[in-house]
């Protein structure tokens, strides 16, 4: 039997608006942050859980604050009955009914949450010795239902329709996991497509992810002005060719008559995909872009709030894309969700990531749905972008265009804390 | 010219699980807090202007983290400019794009720019010389609408609809003002139907806030145990009669099917609405909800998060009754949109109020919506509670179960620091 003996947080600033890498229509100059967290226990393993939340900067401080406040109710509290009960530390935060307050499900302290059910999930991964993709893929189908919350779920997916999409998807599971060792998993570039750069430097990077490093999809962002658009489009497509994916990214810039009108200008590049076109809110107003652009698809998801508006989403077809993301929602257990709802409703998953320990923490999620929920890679492919890898203990391997499937134990966010120090917030 | 030269915050707990008044369904047992702002000026006046959110405990020292996080950038900033230009401070927060990520435009970050926007308007109010419903109520239309966000609400409103609205508002605007300061505007009670009365508590507070107080409403918690909440139904209805409206507050405890199930077991008691059946972000399924209890109504707001989210309610007629909370949004700007919503879409707003503070400052917006938008409170009054009145410089009054309209200068929730010091939160 062991305790919990430490919830330690750090607020990481990289400097990254020096450069406008990572700049679109709606995040000029953001400066990549971490809202990070290490838990200890007083076991002779040495294990530490780690959990994070991505953000862009400003306000890291108080994501941390929150984290700390929740953290505090682990300490001293046995980890072995928790670990085996995930359920229960889920409750322990998400149904607490004061924090509840203050969302509910949703923004700082949801995502607070999240970090906090990460490095719980970590631990139990690390304890396992499996990566968290192969931790959730082979829990079995009830025990991995029954870490999961379906309130506010019931009208779209039940417990019982949960369980047997998991069975269905033990047929053929370890061939899955061995190609999934053998080939990685799909990955698409956005390093090319960030506004602040010029028309030359984006043409050459596309150039250079599709035909160098392999990627099947590039990603442009779009939105200040539909002019420059059109022009970086068609550049873009020529310099690909046409059987490299193109997709775009407006970073939700428009209202739902100013999306349509400008999307529609966009027919003639044969788009994968427009991403985020308005308020990730709206529901409604994604519903009815949807139908306006056809056939163009809408993608979103990345700044989706929790598991009732993904419900919403699909219940109103209002997305082609789903995108997820690893730190926007409460861990494991409501992307798990996600995934579940993403395969009753049939919609294909294309996780976002990027900014700092994006891509380390969501192929997990990914792999985990190709071996044990969907079966399948086609039409999924996760965001990459080479960005701030350096600072992680097992960063993200690309191959051949593709994630590189992570072996050793956890969920692949630790980061290496003499190089990462050096960009703790001195305020 | 002046500036501003501090931004303080209070975490205010009450310990009012004690006693168990506050406790429903979801919310076993509330501390009622206030993540409390005062915000300086250099000024001769001594004016500071008071902003809050109200929690009901835990994470309260999360939001004060963040209101103070972003007060910091007040400091040293002229006041008359950003007085005269709120719609750049309501940019300077909402749209700071770092600060956006965490959101965007909900849960702790956005009660927190609330908080701060309050305390601004109370500046400006106080500076006036009015208290605010007044201040707003006076602005010229063109001068208002200037303040207000209609970023993803062109597919509902558009500002020049906005402009017409409050220019029809105009007319017998003069005649409104004194019929509200003579008979002041309709407030209902939930006193007596908290979950952990008993049947006599309950029963005998009934009884006296119809009789005795005046009021025309009383409202009562469900959802725990129908068979308990059908009792106590029928005994409410007994106690008030047929002539004072009853309605029913659940909290958020059902998923779709079940509020389904048990709001249409309660058709008998001619309701006048049931309140928050499910999860607030659950647009569809409210929808759902309200076309399968017809002719019960559905009401909810208290926890709607944004302004995006009401749109979506009105669009989708997913409510028969809309509710407004003073601390759940950014601030001023954000209620009047509310309003200039449901007046688009011709709903009844009955603000959720109680808590601590909530009475003081709901009440400011449904009487500037009486003398300036919709014209009527026909189906319109305001919740209260009488609690937690006597920490306030101007307590809420009633009279004949109506709200008296303020006269002070400002937005009226300055608390007597003297009184409320003594519950401060020392961790």
């Amino acid at each position: 039997m062991s305790r919990f003996t430490a919830v330690k947080t750090f607020d990481f600033r990289f400097p990254t608006s020096n450069t406008l890498s990572g700049s679109d229509a709606m995040n000029p100059d953001p400066d990549y942050s971490s809202a990070y967290v290490e838990i200890h226990t007083d076991a002779d393993d040495g294990v530490k859980g780690i959990g994070f939340v991505f953000t862009i900067g400003r306000g890291n401080d108080v994501v941390c604050k929150a984290i700390e406040s929740m953290g505090d109710r682990l300490i001293g509290m046995e980890v072995e009955p928790l670990l085996d009960d995930m359920k229960k530390a889920w409750n322990l935060f998400v149904h607490d009914s004061q924090l509840r307050w203050l969302g509910p499900e949703k923004g700082v302290e949801h995502m607070a949450i999240g970090a906090v059910l990460s490095a719980l999930w970590d631990i139990k991964a690390k304890r396992a010795g499996k990566p968290l993709w192969r931790l959730l893929a082979e829990m079995e189908p009830e025990e991995l239902v029954s870490t999961l919350d379906f309130r506010y779920m019931t009208d779209a997916l039940r417990p019982e329709e949960a369980v047997e999409i998991l069975k269905e998807g033990q047929k053929g599971k370890a061939e899955r996991i061995e190609n999934l060792l053998k080939v990685g998993y799909p990955g698409y570039s956005t390093a090319a497509g960030w506004l602040g750069y010029s028309d030359e430097k984006m043409v050459a990077l596309a150039k250079e992810e599709s035909q160098v490093k392999g990627f099947k999809q590039i990603k442009l962002k779009v939105g200040q002005n539909v002019d420059d658009d059109l022009r970086r489009l068609a550049l873009a497509r020529e310099a690909i060719g046409p059987d490299v994916r193109l997709a775009v990214d407006a970073n939700q810039v428009w209202d739902v008559p100013t999306a349509i009108e400008w999307i529609n200008r966009f027919h003639e590049f044969d788009l994968a995909w427009v991403e985020e076109p308005t308020s990730p809110d709206d529901v409604i107003g994604h519903a009815t872009i949807a139908r306006a652009i056809n056939p163009i698809k809408v993608a979103t998801g990345e700044q989706m709030q929790s598991r009732i508006l993904y419900k919403q989403y699909l219940q109103a077809n209002a997305f082609g894309i789903m995108q997820i993301d690893a730190t926007r929602v409460a861990g494991p257990q409501e992307i798990v969700l996600e995934y579940l709802l993403a395969k009753k409703f049939n919609k294909p998953v294309c996780p976002h990531a990027g900014g700092v320990g994006l891509c380390e923490a969501v192929c997990h999620f990914a792999m985990f749905d190709y071996v044990a929920v969907s079966g399948t890679m086609d039409g999924r492919m996760i965001e990459y972008v080479d960005n701030q890898h350096e600072h992680f203990v097992h960063p993200t391997v690309i191959k051949n265009g593709n994630y590189v499937a992570p072996t050793a134990p956890g969920n692949g966010t630790e980061m290496t804390l003499e190089t990462a120090e050096k960009y703790l917030y001195k305020g």
